[in-house]
């Protein structure tokens, strides 16, 4: 197995009519802006075309379905191509795996540095933001038109997977791309609103009493709080509606290490860490069993709340 | 007076040798960085520059002043030519403005559509998302490298500006412009950590009270909630750290209007409104003396907290 060009992958989608798309569980707006782009514009090309999925789709990127996924693993009789996108592991997309190996060809689109060659064609280039951005340039490969639905979707997995033009995966093509949807008429805005004005009032509610806990360790260079079972019952709220509260609390002035420490039904407890600039957030996640990256790590405690708490706080003053 | 084009500025400037440049009070990063970009690209050119201002510069802008600023306003004996950017009216810089008028030469380089032709060379366009597109474009007509540092100037304006390019104003342009300033090898991210992770603590704890008082109304299509004068005592915030609050109650799912009241110094309280996609809150403004946009308005109400809570909640449910 070996990486491949966007070129023979585009040869090999052009001879084929059948054509499954896997994007993996937990779907985010690359994950789904990718497959529903992708779909569109094969379909636009004639082909048989779905995007199977396992899960739910997330509220905010309902808009991207445009009749294009399926949960019915026997949509087709005979896949000729299955794709993964964004993804190139077979535990992303678990319950699907048996379907997706079915097909006479497999292939793997993605941008995630982990992912090794896993179908008969490959083309993963961790030096882009998004596979979005694949998926763009496959396109245009493939002499499909980019039209305003197509460039929506395509713009939704990129902003979202550069934290709109922010993180440092985003790059001189992230913009070139976005210029050239605009000539697809994209209405940038209006996509903005659907991925980010769509927020459940719970999640408000538990940001609310998560960031209540607030306090600040080693002279305010950290910043940590938490979360209890009893607010998210209080609240309404589902555990993931806290996404965001550690990169809000590394966003206060001075603070370098910010952690946010989540009770688990089991009982344990779930730490976050982010630094900002120069900490090694992985050296205290691993010193707790756990790791990540230097910037973002996490690790789950076997103890009380309290004394999570203390631990982390501990280690937090000890590398600040 | 008249618009001009951006050559004819550039030629006023190349042949004139001390200039004083203006960003407007309350300065932000479209402002400072529109300022700071012109300021290094004249410099660069050999001109002798400076930005004059009358009030601070925020906290998370304090990066893009390499030197650039005073509050002298005899820091030049006979200024040249006087630019205001970014705004294109006297009240916007009204301690400067005998100073700005001092000058053998007026420029005016803007992006708001209320901006009148007030100076001797004004080039206004407010078909674009920010006034450092405008500064970029000068820059190249005028020969100046775009270095490092002018691009992440230029960086901070625009994507201050553009809403990190979610806001309808966001252009094909703007995206062009940015795909240019990576060849001048910016560190988007880094401007970003700058701007955006740079928030003083008082602002958690202000956004937390505030949105504890939050209440649906007309059945979830009206998001509400209100900042009293004790808030900002026990918090040590500041009024203006309640900005960004009315925003995110729009971004709550079903909600199309959001209104945010404070309360003044003088008794008197202020109501922020925003609509999402359809309901006219300039409207709901104007009913009150105030005025503004379709989906962004505002009014002062000269009664008590509660009595403004239960006025303009009617008013939201009549209009939704």
């Amino acid at each position: 197995m070996k990486n491949n060009t966007l070129a023979e992958i585009a040869k090999v989608l052009a001879e084929k009519q059948n054509i499954l798309i896997f994007p993996h569980i937990n779907m985010d707006g690359d994950a789904l802006g990718s497959a529903a782009a992708l779909c569109k514009g094969l379909r636009d090309l004639g082909k048989n075309c779905f995007i199977l999925i396992e899960d739910d789709i997330p509220g905010n990127l309902l808009f991207l379905d445009k009749g294009y996924t399926t949960r019915d693993q026997d949509i087709m009789e005979n896949p000729e191509i299955s794709i993964c996108v964004d993804c190139g592991e077979e535990k992303r997309f678990p319950k699907r795996a048996e379907t997706f190996r079915k097909a006479d060809i497999t292939v793997c689109i993605d941008h995630h540095a982990t992912t090794r060659y896993i179908c008969d064609y490959n083309y993963v280039d961790s030096s882009r933001a998004a596979t979005g951005e694949l998926i763009y340039d496959l396109l245009c490969i493939m002499g499909v038109t980019i039209d305003k639905e197509i460039g929506e979707a395509v713009f939704a997995a990129i902003t979202t997977d550069t934290g709109n033009f922010q993180y440092s995966n985003t790059s001189k093509r992230s913009h070139e791309i976005m210029a050239e949807l605009y000539d697809a008429g994209i209405d940038a805005n209006g996509i903005s609103i659907e991925l980010y004005e769509n927020m459940r009032i719970e999640k408000i509610l538990i940001k609310n009493k998560v960031l209540s806990t607030l306090e600040l360790v080693a002279g305010g260079k950290g910043a940590i709080c938490y979360m209890t079972e009893a607010m998210l019952t209080e609240t309404g709220a589902t555990g993931d509606e806290t996404d965001g509260v550690v990169q809000e609390l590394r966003s206060i002035s001075g603070v370098e290490i910010a952690a946010f420490l989540k009770e688990q039904p089991d009982g344990r407890v779930k730490a976050s860490l982010r630094s900002k600039r120069y900490a090694d957030v992985a050296a205290i996640a691993s010193a707790f069993g756990g790791g990540g990256h230097i910037r973002a790590a996490g690790c789950t405690l076997d103890c009380s709340l309290d004394e999570a708490m203390a631990l982390i706080k501990e280690k937090m003053t000890e590398s600040l």
